[in-house]
């Protein structure tokens, strides 16, 4: 293998696949990446058997090649160099990195003992990137990260009609995201690893098409393709929420609204509680704490139908509102110790975004 | 206690004395904060035994009086408010923090049992507070950071005539700032303990004086003070470092050495070690690694004398070079197992720095 190409793509090819493999393996060969130079391009490669990962960078190839390098240590490499171009190639058990003053030699690997990259599942459809960044963004920080409970590390992702529907929930709160969707061929309803879709936010850039059959889903942008097992496992449905009860209306900035929460949870319990005491034209934050002393701090809002003061984990509360930055939330709340939902107070928005946090009891005064 | 502060100049006082306060105490009393309003200011002064800061910020002082408060949570809370002033109030047993939305209720404790704090030493002269900070950014990170060896964790801190000269070393490099000096009436040659001045440098702007008697060294700036025991023990006397050895003189730029130290630093062994070959026109930075493979990187140098190629951990490299930075810096190199020292290579600088790094065995190829 011998091939020339820009510092910067390789360099950006090889971090991506670098972060969208899990590297926690102890097996080298996994935690190697094939690289395949032919034609006008160099792919590099890796899987560690769940998750594999295939990204295109073009190059100009002197001779083709396949071989097999420690990933991360290549990619180091290729992150710290400051020179336009740089040339790989395979010099005896070396691959040798090149520049015009400097050479990085890495070792090269049994290509032969590495599994191969699975191709992705058939086209299910594809979505906006950005809209779809967005939407993982706050979704996929929503699952458990408790391996122990598989199901909830997941996200339920639903293809209905043209929309695309993403759900997840650690089971203290839940969030539910519908944005726009061009269906393809194959129907999808799959429930997808939420570490991978928060990696997969970080990068992916322009359209995002959806890949699935029976047992994989993949996701592909740009000249990058990853696929993955699916959990097992039927999620609850996000259909069946009950919001027959909100007798509380709230509406409100919600930067604001997260500056207050920050202060006063400075004084919270050591459950983290605060409660929101809702007023007339405003509503009031509380919390107490035997050693940190109290706070409350009042925040302007819109309030309709009833008085119904719930209390939060104040980063359950952050969480929810983050989301809705730059504007205005509102906050359906309902009595006992049924759910809020927090959405975005403009009904027009191209993503639907509903959030719900569970209420804890009140701090103790 | 009742005073009207600006909530930027409060906040800025109560952060800088937490970030000089060691932090460790698990004594809430240790850990708390004396604010004594007086005047038209209020002195917030915290110490645990050891280290002591005073720092004054004015204030519209409605109530004189003195109280003691848990630090870190006041400043927190100050940190976190955006509104341009803001009132402390002793109500009952709490210290409120107010302002015209919120209510933040700070748990008093006992200021009786504080042991107070000790005024700054005499003073024994002044410097330029940039200089000092960047001498100390520099010398301070070079002391040890072994507790049991407490001799290593100083910097010692003494005047000489119109200059004062900084050193620190942890026994495998050592740096030496000379720096303009405003002498006063006391003599100083004090062992300052290091994580205090890296501390400093972070904070002091202006002009820096030292006061200094047998125990205690202080430094102030602006409205700040913070005083602390000198470590026991004599520094080794920085006159007496031979450099008579040297034999080879290299100068090229600082920041182009450091970017390719970086990269071949990725190939070097389990100890760290590069080696610097001596060419004639360059030097070409070499490591080596069973596992990670091998590195060679050449840099354009103006060589002169012997060509001695001396080895060096990377990281103490970087750190000796660092402070060269956007400049041509001059190593002068020694044979055998005898330091090289860093310089710069404008001989018209107004601090002098040395920077010396004992030499390593050569990475095995």
């Amino acid at each position: 293998m011998d091939l020339t190409a820009t510092t910067s793509d390789l360099a950006n090819a090889a971090a991506e696949a670098v972060r969208l493999l899990p590297g926690r393996t102890l097996d080298p060969v996994l935690a190697g990446l094939l690289l395949t130079a032919d034609g006008d391009a160099v792919v590099l490669a890796g899987s560690d058997r769940e998750r594999a990962v295939r990204l295109s960078c073009s190059a100009a190839v002197h001779t083709a090649g396949r071989v097999l390098v420690p990933a991360k240590p290549l990619a180091e490499t290729l992150r710290a160099l400051d020179v336009p171009m740089v040339r790989l190639a395979v010099e005896g058990a070396r691959l040798a990195v090149r520049t015009p003053n400097a050479r990085f030699a890495l070792p090269l690997l049994d290509a032969d003992l590495h599994p191969g990259v699975p191709s992705a599942p058939p086209l299910a459809g594809s979505v906006d990137g950005e809209l779809f960044v967005s939407a993982l963004t706050t979704v996929a920080a929503t699952a458990s990260r408790d391996e122990a409970l598989p199901l909830f590390t997941g996200v339920r992702v639903r293809a209905d009609g043209d929309r695309l529907v993403l759900a997840a929930t650690d089971r203290y709160r839940m969030a539910i995201a519908s944005l726009p969707w061009t269906p393809g061929p194959h129907a999808l309803d799959a429930l997808i690893p939420a570490a991978l879709l928060a990696e997969v936010a970080k990068q992916a850039r322009g359209s995002v098409a959806l890949h699935v059959d029976e047992n994989r889903v993949g996701l592909a942008w740009g000249q990058s393709v990853v696929t993955t097992a699916l959990l097992d496992g039927s999620f609850l449905s996000e259909s069946k929420i009950a919001l027959s009860d909100v007798d509380t209306h709230v509406e409100l900035d919600a930067d604001t609204l997260v500056a207050a929460v920050r202060r006063v949870a400075l004084y919270a319990d050591a459950r983290g509680v605060l409660r929101v005491e809702v007023g007339d034209n405003e509503i009031r934050l509380r919390s107490a704490d035997q050693q940190a002393g109290e706070a409350e701090e009042s925040v302007k809002a819109d309030v309709s139908g009833g008085r119904t003061s719930p209390s939060f984990q104040s980063r359950f509360l952050i969480d929810a509102l983050k989301p809705f930055s730059g504007r205005r939330v509102h906050l359906a709340i309902q009595p006992g110790m049924r759910a809020t939902v927090f959405s975005s107070a403009d009904p027009g928005e191209v993503m639907d975004l509903r959030y719900m946090v569970a209420p804890m009891r009140p701090p103790a005064t």
